[in-house]
């Protein structure tokens, strides 16, 4: 890989809040920017050049392969199709192996557990004969999620005996499916993981993450771990991204499991692009998620990754965004709208990052 | 002023990178950016609507103006007739007044001192009767400097004898010109002030500016300098910005002149806009100048203006550019690229700020 210089072009697949984010610091760079997606998103208002085109467009995808020097994606639920036939044309960072492992849960728990590394007990259900040996994989309770497209807490079911599973197997009309077992945990954390196309390999401290609804509510930085917990989760995530070749910013969220008063971490997933419990590096970082993955992805070296500040993003979603005025004007806060037009429950409108002095968080000694 | 939502439309005259940093700045709070020059330049990459069109065109002026919520300015030589007429048909902020002081030397100097503020001596030179007065008046030796069109140093050249302004006066064919006389200063400093549109003021730290063949160089914040010169600064910046009735960023750069083993202060000259010598806050402050001047012109409370770094910022001139790479692997620098693929000697290519930990700089008393 050789390093893209300002002025080369960078082609991302996805139009939304990330892909607005990336946009805005390839710009930093002076580098340009091409957005392709099948719809028109909050990226599109500050890109180069927009192509809005299905995904299955084989002409318009090699136009878009052929007017950037680099591909990278801003969701994993890019058309695994489309990604492929666009790398086959131009070089892609992350390449579309890691879209693959992350578009099906059931290849992405395998993956990571014949890494040797914890995750909750799972087991595939695609027919009814499946239902007693994944409950014997897994215990009660569980979750039954599909396999595929499922985010921000949808296609997913809490199941408590084996009538919930074959109800909820059958709302999945036919979707292949994955039982997990119920993960008892402490603390919810993830990584932010950055590996340049050298090899080099970087972390932005552990966030801790508390979930509303199935969505991500606030990242709290540093977390309330041990640091024996912060170093357990950054080298999980560090063989993750070597298994995997990973060029790029990578996203593992953990649970972290407190047994006979020691901790052990359980990986829950990840995501191959930047990530939601990662934009508090826009305001408490030298170099936010977003530059440092457009570094990685055009041949640059990685930058500083470290904190100046203590940080707390807050998600607004649907509705919270009416409440912009009173963040405005709260000096502590740093208040991220995304300008999309439509508020919708569940939607992610914006964030808020508020700051305060570096100073250690962690009571937990395991 | 009514607060503009988020969604609105921010018109900006201006393609150059201070456009570029404001269209980011304004997305970030999901403002929309309509870009206006003559000619096509970086921030059109980052912009959600361009126009390009000579200032002199009224028809795409009129759509323009009517196309947007708000007008701001992100050079001060806008054509003042432009503006005006602009600001007849939407609000504009900061209003014209202060375009029209910021472009005439002369009527800048006069305006200054008319509020009691110190600038350095000055005369009008119109015709060769002008000479005699004018050196009485100024002193030498003396700069010549047109009255309109000079930035960066350009339109200057230094008087050491009345043969020299002679000369001088000669080589700009007619132009208006003013003589100011010399300053010995120890120290060039910028206050960047802040007024929003219900008069509630603020500034960032006073920052120290050093020169390179009249084109900025660095800008080192804090400014090694006592805290009675940086309340001073300050205190000039707030006099200046209530007299112009002042919404936005409004830069004030002063010399300090050590007298008696006190210090003076004199103004050197205002820019209506963000400034160079600003650069800084991208990087070390939780709100950066352009998302501040886009508050303040959207109607937006202020945001903290505090650091949370020290900070240098490094112009890169001309070919400096050249040296991207090494500042991009610079763990503790933070490249900023304007994208612009033309390198000419003295245009403003990008800069880099570098940050260390907050800790106070000043050695003088005075």
């Amino acid at each position: 890989m050789k390093t893209l210089p300002p002025g080369s072009t960078i082609g991302i697949f996805g139009s939304g809040q990330l892909g607005r984010m990336l946009a805005m610091a390839a710009a930093r760079l002076g580098l340009k920017v091409h957005i392709y997606s099948d719809v028109s998103g909050p990226a599109c208002e500050v890109a180069a050049t927009v192509t809005i085109a299905p995904y299955e467009n084989r002409t318009a995808l090699r136009k878009f392969a052929q007017s950037v020097d680099i591909v990278t994606y801003e969701f994993e639920n890019v058309p695994l199709e489309a990604a492929t036939f666009a790398a086959e044309l131009v070089p892609s960072s992350p390449t579309p192996k890691a879209l693959e492992v992350a578009q099906d849960r059931l290849v992405e728990k395998t993956f990571i557990s014949q890494l040797g590394i914890a995750v909750a007990p799972f087991a595939a259900v695609s027919k009814t004969e499946d239902f007693a040996p994944a409950i014997a994989a897994t215990g009660l309770p569980a979750r039954l999620k599909t396999r595929r497209l499922g985010y921000d807490g949808k296609g997913q079911v809490r199941i408590a005996t084996k009538a919930d599973l074959a109800k909820a197997f059958d709302e999945l009309k036919g979707a292949p499916a994955i039982l997990e077992g119920h993960i008892e945990f402490t603390t919810e954390i993830s990584v932010l993981a950055l590996r340049d196309c050298m090899g080099a390999f970087a972390c932005y401290d552990v966030a801790e993450n508390n979930h509303k609804n199935g969505i991500l509510d606030t990242s709290t930085v540093p977390a309330n771990v041990s640091q024996d917990v912060v170093a357990d989760a950054q080298s999980i995530a560090r063989r993750i991204g070597e298994a995997l070749d990973y060029v790029g910013l990578l996203a593992v969220e953990l649970f972290v499991v407190l047994e006979d008063n020691r901790h052990r971490l359980v990986v829950n997933e990840i995501a191959p692009r930047v990530h939601n419990s990662g934009h508090w590096t826009l305001d408490a970082c030298q170099c936010c998620q977003f530059e440092n993955h457009i570094r990685a992805v055009a041949g640059w070296p990685l930058g500083a990754a470290s904190r100046h500040s203590n940080a707390r993003m807050i998600n607004l979603i649907g509705h919270d965004i009416d409440e912009w005025q009173a963040y405005a004007a709260t000096p502590a806060a740093s208040l991220h709208h995304y300008g999309k037009g439509d508020v919708r429950a569940g939607r992610k409108m914006g964030h808020v990052t508020q700051l305060s002095p570096l100073r250690p968080r962690n009571t937990r000694k395991t």
